[in-house]
């Protein structure tokens, strides 16, 4: 182990200091999170006045837990944090993750008492995630200290100042079964912030991309020294961008949003993608992810749906990318095989009778034509998930196909080839990998 | 009946020209969803070679039908095609959907079939939906000959250039149960155009809005002419809008998709809302569809999520809206009823563990002091259903709610309530509501 947040996100053993037997405090919810992810090592639940949780027994107080333990997740009355946090101190654990609210969020006593837990943990060498947030999740170690559950392992590292927002992105990531490789929701920010956790991600071997929902940047100079050694893609949606937008950032986590042409320079300048919306967010972090790399701007657009092909080819030229024509003998050789109904052009459209088969002899036989294949799949293809070869530059887009296209498509995010479900989300994502690069002509 | 598409929309019976016993084929596929959308009057499969199809008995030909068939579906070879409707009009078949592609899209051969269709369908007198499209479905008269198979009515009917756009657009009303007032996928044209369709739903008492894919007007002078007296809401998502897309317009349905700039003229002075994507298509529809009209620019945010009312906060203000400041005594009667951790402001953030009682009460104290509630549910809220008043002026977004929020939100549509999946796709929605009307400061 060699980064400070460690402990954090593979901690040996845990222990839940408020758990719960009532089925709607998050003391239980918790608590059933970390045991049904499967986390590999001991759980105590901490309460002093029940017995056993969820068939484990409870310690009274983190005084009494067996040594070892190191991590506390804490979800108590926000008085009694500050002390808990001493106490794990002394008892060694290393990291606590406070989901309990009531701090600097909620006035100015809350504010005395996050500063009585950021002494405490300075005191006792206790790194802490929160106050006030939904926990941290890390599928790689079958560690879900959070909700909703998430059990599944993936490429991009969710770090978010709100809890909802982070819950929306992994309920996206559950549902079409993408995973993630972690998930920090950060709360008031006493400790660990996006920096922290920027500089964990850019060493954890099972992060690709990073993205962040942020209200404000909580060390700008810090930030800008370890996003510019951060090799890996960053994409960030900042909100309070507006004047009554950042007077509500201000009240929601205490954070100094700041001027909008501010953060514009400052993204500009480390490489940072912006996201517009929420689900720009999330489109761009899988692009950056998991599509590779383009060797230049020339796309060929395969589709079944002439309208979905007409969508792409706008965004396309709206993004800069290239219309590459067919050459005249593939585009003859094409006439040879395909059935006569097809338009053979850019796109090159297999229309409503197209199958799997199809598809794949097109892409293979114009690969050497393209820069990138945008493979859009309209109505239900079956074996759609057959198409695509993982690591290729090949973005797929799938819409109007019913059961059949959520099948495929998690078909296609266990081979990890991702899918997405409008033409133009999909096009405005691939346009995310030309941001910064000077891929050629 | 008093208009002239009326038999395409509520046939007495339905002839299926091609129906077929392989699953795969579109002439199963329709046949299977005419019988299992529980169409009320007789259907009739059509094919020389089988006798039963489905289970029902088979007419060798349109010739063969029983009298007072008044709808064909054809779903035949192409060079079949003239002759069938023909037949149909000889039959006293008064209309026909034509699923069969091979025609003007399909090079000159094609158009030459085409001209054939069209030429027998004017001697007989029979109106025609399509060539090579994906049919109508009018969930309000049980009459699915289409596919996906959507049973569910609804109040927005969806006419489409591209089948496979239509498609997409009624997989998610079916998703999330909003289901529609009608779909028309017009494929090329030949007959029934959207201008005809928009005169259609203008006097159909089941729309409430239209939303249409188009890739161009077909005739600009009855469009105009139709679409300026047509008092229900109209948005339009046009592709082809850049050169290249322009040309994959016209070699997809040989549409003249004119210059970009003579839409947003023409649709700016028709008032007709101008969708940017497929997903704006749809929510600006079901804002359209389903929202009052606002009395007046000032909102109100209510919370659970602190992140998603900056959000939300940031999208208002760059739509020109207002966040109405709460007046004093609102402000401490409620600060004498919630709980302390509440943040009673602009918006108003009822933090993570706020529950519908809590939502209901602010909803109803602060109503009289603005013009649109915005109520956004973060994280599982049970029972959020039961906070909006349907027909009242509130914006519902729910996000982070995972199954929780999936079963609310169809309780919300039942109720003919509106719920949109992230901040800014609702608040860009609701900014429809503004786009045209003189609402007061």
């Amino acid at each position: 182990m060699s980064h400070p947040l460690d402990t954090i996100f593979h901690p040996k053993s845990v222990a839940v200091v408020g758990a719960s037997n009532a089925p709607e405090k998050y003391g239980y919810i918790i608590l059933k999170n970390i045991l049904d992810a499967g986390f590999p090592g001991a759980v105590y639940p901490v309460n002093p006045k029940a017995t056993e949780i969820l068939g484990r027994p409870c310690t009274r107080s983190v005084g009494e837990l067996p040594p070892g333990v190191d991590l506390a997740v804490i979800i108590i009355p926000a008085k009694a944090v500050p002390q808990a946090v001493a106490d794990c101190g002394q008892r060694g654990i290393q990291a606590a993750i406070i989901i309990s609210g009531g701090f600097a969020e909620s006035g100015e006593e809350g504010a005395a008492l996050q500063r009585d837990v950021v002494e405490a943990a300075r005191r006792f060498g206790v790194r802490v995630v929160g106050p006030n947030c939904q926990g941290v999740n890390n599928p790689h170690h079958s560690l879900c200290a959070s909700w909703p559950l998430l059990t599944l392992p993936g490429d991009i590292a969710v770090i978010s100042q709100s809890g909802t927002v982070g819950a929306a992105l992994l309920d996206w990531a559950s549902q079409e079964q993408l995973g993630c490789s972690a998930f920090v929701s950060m709360g008031n920010r006493s400790d660990v912030d996006e920096t922290d956790l920027i500089d964990y991600f850019t060493q954890d071997p099972h992060t690709r991309a990073i993205a962040a929902y942020l209200e404000g940047v909580k060390d700008l100079a810090r930030f800008r020294e370890v996003v510019s050694r951060c090799p890996k893609p960053i994409v960030i949606l900042k909100a309070g961008r507006t004047a009554e937008g950042r007077r509500a950032a201000e009240s929601h986590t205490r954070s100094l949003a700041g001027r909008d042409e501010l953060y514009t320079a400052l993204f500009h300048q480390l490489r940072i993608h912006r996201a517009d919306t929420l689900e720009d967010l999330y489109d761009a972090a899988k692009a950056l992810a998991y599509l590779p790399r383009p060797r230049g701007r020339r796309i060929l657009t395969i589709t079944s749906s002439g309208g979905s092909g007409i969508l792409a080819t706008d965004w396309a030229e709206w993004s800069g990318l290239t219309i590459a024509p067919l050459p005249g003998p593939v585009a003859d050789s094409l006439r040879g095989v395909l059935p006569a109904h097809c338009i053979i052009a850019n796109p090159l459209d297999l229309t409503g009778d197209a199958n799997a088969a199809l598809y794949r002899q097109v892409v293979d036989a114009t690969a050497p034509h393209c820069d990138y294949h945008i493979i859009i799949f309209g109505d239900p293809i079956l074996q759609a998930a057959d198409v695509p070869t993982p690591g290729s530059p090949q973005l797929v887009i799938f819409l109007g196909g019913a059961d059949v296209e959520r099948q495929e498509r998690v078909r296609m995010h266990q081979k990890k080839v991702p899918v997405f479900p409008t033409p133009e989300r999909g096009m405005r994502a691939l346009a995310r990998l030309y941001a910064f690069d000077g891929v050629g002509p």
